[in-house]
């Protein structure tokens, strides 16, 4: 089926099929019945809502909703010649990726907020949309309702991206922020934020980062117009974060937030791509950005540095992105074979290994208090050439044997992480050492 | 004359006509050479830029540009029916004003940086756009590389706009920022700005709040869809800051920023618009924007808080803005009838009177030390009903009759301007009070 939307007459009213009405799909349809005078003013376009397609019609609903407009097959949306536009909101990826690929081939173009889709499928489905001439819309999916997709679009559009920079998780900053500001261990911040609301039953993707890294293999596949898939991403979570590392951060002049970091090596034509927790300078914005709050930071050759803040996650902010992508294919629904959407592949951008991958360390080891212990470890750095910029230490427990431990920390100047590998591998054998060496990157953000 | 995009074919190249080459204007065209094949592949359109105007076609240039393509008259532009688009950049407001209402009467979409002839003319030139249907482009006449306009146009497009507030002058910002971390007086502080350049030779419009006000003006034109003039809005410079202001707001929990707020009174229907150096609470974002950079918190009713930070002025950043809506106004050019460029007027909103506006306040008061000055200042404001919150006081000085001055600080409740300022003018008479009291606004960012 071949669908032309520019047979329409501008004047008509554009038909849009919501597919899901979970927290997302409930607050896209209500803040369209709630600000429809406003939208219809600024945009200058009729719509309306045609079909909603959702698990259960039957299911009892806080929201006032018509049950003629439900149907449980969203096929019944992609199949109606009358619906312009599919808005994907029904979550996880089978059911998702068949319908926003029926929807493209279909010549419809589909607004979605589901990034973990988007980060397995994403390259496929961005080819397609390309292919096809019909636009896929995604800012929802990455950062909530910070306006990040569209700006790079448009705003940015001149720019060469050098690095993207951000906390795009807002239950592990919210974590990260009581474990900072409380003293709190991270078992005991997980189990409040969980009673609070701000962490699910099941909280993983969120603490091992990765929903984090789902957004930012969409942010790269946009900023850099390459192909990418979860296998190219480098994931560590924040459950290994101690509340130790916390306080010897403050000390040092940094907090530690789970940082996304995608920066292009211009000389070898290759990508950075990792997810982890963090040092930041605690004078850099990003180390402000406290509770659920997200924020994004774009270097481009042109404009600098650029920062997005603001709610990455809920209802409300979610779905005010989702009406801006719904607005944005409205109007581009005016044209016919063009659209503003993802730029074209032009070649497929090689992976930096993590282990070429250069930022200076925070390196924290917990010792037994015994003569040598220091020089032993001082020798070893030395034996790999890594340079030390400084070291503190403090004092831990005493264990059952009588025995003291302290945890020592060495700050270790920019260097590439397979020698500081090497470094912590000869380490392990030492028996005055325990045998997890704790390592954060520190982001300097100066590159 | 009228002019038709719609009747070109998908493919051509669009003309663009540059009007100033000052730096702005060199900065585009640099650019625009610089990261053209980028552009061209991200924005699938292909361009050239077939004219440029210039005061004096003679003059001596550090960019490298054909002379042929250099004009002395912006109506050649104007007149030139190959040239599609017109980007005004050269700056002040009687020319640039006729350049724009030319090129929008010839149905010329028009891209432009020049906050002084938006905030002056903008209700005519955005009412002329609307009824021509020729977009006005005006994303670098506010923040500079922010993407603020086109993130208000389209992202946070289903938002009612709750409240803008921000630090939308990089000159006062800098100033501001060496007075709290040097402690340099205010005007140590212009001088050492003006010798590094960020501060030009006459600082007056940076100084006195005209520049922020300029681009308050705008943003709440665009926000609300209603016509505004400078005659709507309440100014105060930084002229009057002090560093004793800076070491009470810091004791006290705040640093002090020239703030732009515009504020929605659902109740009134009516705006709050104002510009004014204003207390911020030093744990919120916007007080740790340092320097020259700008950051604008904007609260929508269905996004919450979203805040901008980045460059708000210079030759690159301002030059990103102005391509980001070159390449939207060359989208929109595929389009025929229809723009996303300003909302329509609906009405025109009242302004709220100062005298009726309500924020906190820190009251800084010079008296003699002696005994009953506290009561008699106590008493005044109790006698106007309004509350103190808080006091603190600092010694200032002994004068050459051996009378000790002190500084006495109150911190007031919210309550009206009007209030406040019955109690200052009663106190005026009063011999032991130094007749200039010092008031800061304190801005929550709570409601």
């Amino acid at each position: 089926m071949e669908y032309n939307l520019a047979t329409r007459m501008i004047g008509d009213t554009l038909q849009l099929g919501l597919a899901g009405l979970g927290t997302v799909g409930t607050g896209v349809y209500e803040t369209l019945c709630r600000n429809y005078e406003l939208l219809e003013a600024r945009a200058q376009i009729s719509f309306a809502v045609k079909k909603v397609a959702v698990n259960n019609i039957h299911r009892e609903r806080d929201l006032k909703i018509d049950p003629a407009l439900l149907t449980s097959d969203w096929r019944e949306l992609v199949d109606d010649a009358d619906i312009d536009i599919i808005i994907e909101l029904i979550g996880g990826t089978t059911e998702a990726y068949k319908l926003i690929k029926a929807a493209l081939e279909a010549g419809k173009p589909v607004v979605t907020g589901n990034k973990a889709v988007l980060a397995e499928y994403g390259s496929e489905l961005f080819k397609l949309s390309s292919e096809k001439g019909t636009p896929l819309y995604f800012e929802a999916s990455c950062g909530g309702g910070i306006p990040i997709v569209q700006s790079l679009q448009n705003s940015l559009i001149c720019n060469k991206v050098e690095s993207i920079a951000g906390i795009i998780n807002g239950t592990s900053n919210y974590i990260l922020t009581s474990m900072k500001d409380k003293g709190m261990p991270f078992r005991e911040a997980l189990e409040q934020a969980q009673a609070l609301g701000f962490a699910e039953a099941d909280p993983s993707f969120d603490i091992n980062g990765w929903d984090a890294a789902h957004k930012a293999l969409i942010l790269a596949m946009l900023a850099y117009g390459t192909p990418l898939n979860p296998d190219k991403i480098a994931v560590y979570g924040i459950e290994r974060v101690e509340s130790v590392d916390f306080v010897l951060a403050d000390r040092l002049g940094y907090t530690i937030k789970l940082l996304v970091v995608i920066k292009h090596h211009a000389q070898q034509d290759a990508l950075e791509l990792r997810v982890q927790p963090s040092f930041v300078p605690k004078d850099h914005l990003l180390a402000k950005v406290d509770g659920v709050f997200n924020a994004i930071a774009v270097k481009g050759d042109i404009v600098g540095e650029s920062i997005f803040y603001g709610r990455g996650a809920g209802k409300n902010p979610t779905a005010s992105a989702v009406i801006g992508d719904i607005v944005l294919a409205m109007r581009e629904c005016r044209l016919s074979g063009y659209h503003t959407g993802f730029q074209p592949y032009t070649k497929e951008l090689s992976i930096m290994p993590m282990n070429e991958t250069v930022t200076p360390y925070y390196v924290r080891f917990r010792v037994q208090d015994r003569p040598g212990v220091i020089a032993a470890i001082a020798a070893m750095f030395a034996k790999y050439d890594v340079d030390i910029s400084a070291t503190t230490s403090t004092n831990e427990s005493v264990d059952s044997n009588g025995v003291r431990w302290n945890h020592l920390v060495f700050m270790v100047h920019a260097c590439k992480w397979v020698r500081l590998k090497y470094v912590l591998r000869e380490l392990t054998g030492n028996e005055n050492i325990d045998r997890h060496p704790v390592v954060f990157r520190i982001e300097t953000f100066n590159d």
